[in-house]
């Protein structure tokens, strides 16, 4: 018997030979972040620069093209998933392809200078010294952009923005930014002018007591421990596979909410992550959709779910009892702790700050990324417009204040330009996508209060971690939530939430 | 200006790759023992089996025989370092091609699938669930060793000996092995006629007291933690690489000196490790040489060095201060720990033998899996061949007892063969290495009572670490004691030790 192998077989092996090479990129990253020494940093970078350039070539070995192309004119033969797999295998290879591997090096030589110069100059409110290293990622951020934008007849922006949310353009962005500058400043006004602060809640919290709370909310959530865990790093992330999906937080001995809804971020992003569907797991069908979904999914738990009073109803119990709270203490009540959660304050940083002041550092950051690209704003120019940006949405002057104004992000000097939208879409995501579970779970609320999160998370598996890439984003929404991204939702939330 | 990338050039940056490979393989094998959750495992095997097999492409790439030839042809404009590395790659090389990738890649599937039976049939005592797998193992090392055997024109297992310990030969280890198999008998019923038991120390040892106690030894002994971790894991081990090496421990409530001798053990590999020259990280001559010579420098540290009087002279009011040990108990004062450590005790398992019987163990090992790969010995008569021998060298009888005899070991179940010698090759080793050394320290029993060990770790570092793999095991042993491996200093130590 003569064992024919198809173009199609021959990808899925090549592609999953890329998906062990990421495996790999991506616990030793968790490593880096988690436990590694901190003198192991440039032979750790060495190696992860070694396993990209591996994974390009393999990419982009001339054979790939070959057999995309035949297996696309034998495509008839294949099913659904299938056909979703080749036509993500082909978007994956265009986008290597269409850059050469000497500006790939380039790049990432030149992010890993500019970040270590930003990382050290940052404390000092240094900005001048890292115009030189920012300005060489950026013009390599816009050569690539370009280039890109060629391969996929798109404008070099647009490029980028489709690399982290396949399908989305700039003008979607705009639009929807556009509705909630006009909504969110004046929300603003009206939720300072009526909040009340909290009691606070009195510390020390052991990182051990924080963790074991942590962990049970998790487990409650529905993360597998059997294939994840929970660590500390200096930012909180969800990594590793969705196999072995490692989260990490941070513990402050005078805050435990700072660190408890990190942990139910990251949790969000880890649901989805070891939701992916299991008989996908080595192909690009099988991986997430791009970042503004994941965002939603940690943000549908955050958000939605974690800062709401149902959710403080449930959790109150479980937050005193680990950290020995005295019992009858108002400020250990579940209405006290939620509105600890729901306090908002026009402030500097983007990290840490509350959902309606969040969009507003993200436009600002969505407006000047652009026209860097665009070639209309130059890194020397950065400052000036952040402070008048800032000055504008959120009545705060950054003039002189680098570190806590353009140098307080590390995406630029890493080179990552086109990223940041996706933050808020995915909070625009998450509230249409709570706006849909409502309405198909009932009583929704009462299963919050009671901690049965069950048929909340069946519902997300059902609707996208379970489909991987079969269909779009846009897609899913559509199936699930009957339209496309809508803002209304999310504006519907914020009122109901600050003002209701 | 043209540049001309000459075949070595080429080669290194070829091997640069696979030393980046490596970097991945050694952490995500760490990661596995030590952090992966438990359900992980088959995720985690197929991404290591897919980055073996990339390295063994690379490797066996047809352009690098042709760049061996060219690079070899022109070796005359390279110096001493390259040429040696030159060498290196070489025998690398020859080994790879030696095998068919089906071959390499049934042998994996064969040893996983054997160990992982083996794993829960040791538990129950089980021998006649692993025959088969067993049998299957071995007939693929037969076939590796046949393989190999042919390529360096070896007998089969000496090519399977050289893969561990370059240019040794079983005739050397017969030699080396009779000579100690006339002199431990009598030696052991001479120490055990005349030993004395010690005082029992009191626990419980709490884990964190332990391990700050290992790790001031560590310290102090220069291992570098900047560069380096100490974890625990089910069984000690040494891994990670140079810039980042990572050694593990386990601790028991009752008994902290096993977990302390097993950090010290591992504190010699890693010393060794970290001592290579960092010039040649990224390149093969810049590896430890074979097996044999890394556990002499373990059990330099742990035999020669931790094991002595001296060495308690110094560790005891470390130990006591750690684990809050009674001043002024007799159990706590040096000389009882010291009496503590040397116990002698003929026992079935070979892990945690004393020095004078582990290498009667090794010698049934060796004895056995010569006749194995020889076809001499089939898997059905395994047990009975191992309970006349241990019978033989140690009066123990494991009839019927598989748990404690012949299934006690990894090696053979995941396809181990021809590793067990370098055990009490590097105990010979180790010995003579300390008799050079203290030939050139003067006042080397001081040093170590006083916890001085800085001259000591530097005459390895010279001797042994800084020289990769510049030279062969046995030109250093020649440069650095002026003769081959002599079993004399093995004796005398033991004959010193233990009847001094």
């Amino acid at each position: 018997m003569s064992v024919l192998v198809t173009p199609y077989a021959k990808l899925e092996a090549q592609f999953t030979e890329l998906h062990q090479i990421e495996h790999a990129q991506s616990m030793l990253s968790w490593d880096e972040a988690v436990v590694m020494p901190h003198s192991s940093g440039p032979a750790r970078g060495e190696a992860l620069a070694a396993l990209a350039a591996l994974a390009h070539r393999t990419l982009t070995a001339p054979e790939t093209e070959y057999l995309l192309d035949a297996a696309e004119a034998g495509c008839d033969s294949l099913d659904t998933w299938q056909r979703a797999n080749l036509r993500a295998m082909r978007r994956i290879h265009t986008r290597a392809v269409g850059l050469s591997e000497a500006l790939v090096s380039a790049t990432q030589i030149a992010a890993a200078r500019c970040q270590q110069i930003w990382r050290a100059a940052r404390s000092e409110n240094d900005w001048k010294v890292v115009v030189e290293p920012l300005g060489e990622v950026l013009a390599l951020a816009r050569e690539e952009a370009t280039a890109l934008g060629e391969v996929l007849k798109l404008d070099p922006y647009d490029a980028l923005l489709d690399t982290y949310e396949e399908g989305t353009r700039a003008q979607d962005v705009m639009r929807l930014f556009d509705d909630l500058k006009a909504f969110l400043p004046d929300l603003i006004d009206r939720v300072l002018a009526q909040q009340t602060a909290p009691l606070s809640v009195q510390g020390p919290f052991s990182p051990d007591d924080q963790r074991m709370l942590g962990e049970e909310m998790m487990r409650t959530l529905g993360f597998d421990f059997t294939r994840g865990r929970l660590d500390i790093s200096h930012h909180p992330f969800c990594g590793g596979v969705p196999d072995d999906t490692r989260i990490t937080t941070r513990y402050y001995d005078d805050d435990f909410m700072e660190s408890l809804m990190a942990v139910l971020h990251e949790t969000g992003h880890a649901l989805y992550q070891q939701g992916l569907p299991a008989n996908w797991r080595r192909q690009p069908v099988g991986n997430c959709l791009g970042a503004a979904m994941h965002e939603s999914q940690s943000l549908f738990i955050e958000m939605q779910i974690a800062r709401s009073r149902a959710f403080m109803v449930f959790a109150a119990p479980h937050i005193r009892h680990h950290l020995n709270g005295r019992q009858g203490d108002d400020a250990w009540a579940p209405e006290n702790l939620y509105t600890n959660t729901i306090q908002v304050r026009r402030d500097y940083i983007r990290v840490g700050a509350d959902e309606i002041t969040y969009p507003l550092h993200i436009i600002l950051r969505f407006e000047l990324e652009r026209a860097l690209i665009a070639d209309e704003l130059s890194v020397s120019d950065i400052p000036d417009a952040w402070n008048e940006g800032m000055t504008r949405y959120l009545g705060l002057s950054t003039d002189g204040n680098f570190a806590d104004g353009c140098m307080q992000d590390v995406h630029w000097f890493s080179g990552l330009f086109g990223y940041f939208p996706t933050y808020t879409l995915g909070a625009l995501m998450a509230a249409q996508w709570f706006t849909a579970a409502s309405k198909s779970i009932p009583n929704i609320e009462e299963k919050v209060a009671a901690g049965k999160f069950g048929p909340i998370v069946a519902w997300l598996r059902h609707a996208i971690h379970e489909r991987g890439q079969l269909k779009t984003a846009r897609q899913l929404l559509m199936e699930a939530t009957g339209e496309p991204l809508n803002p209304r939702y999310f504006k519907e939330h914020l009122e109901r939430r600050y003002l209701g």
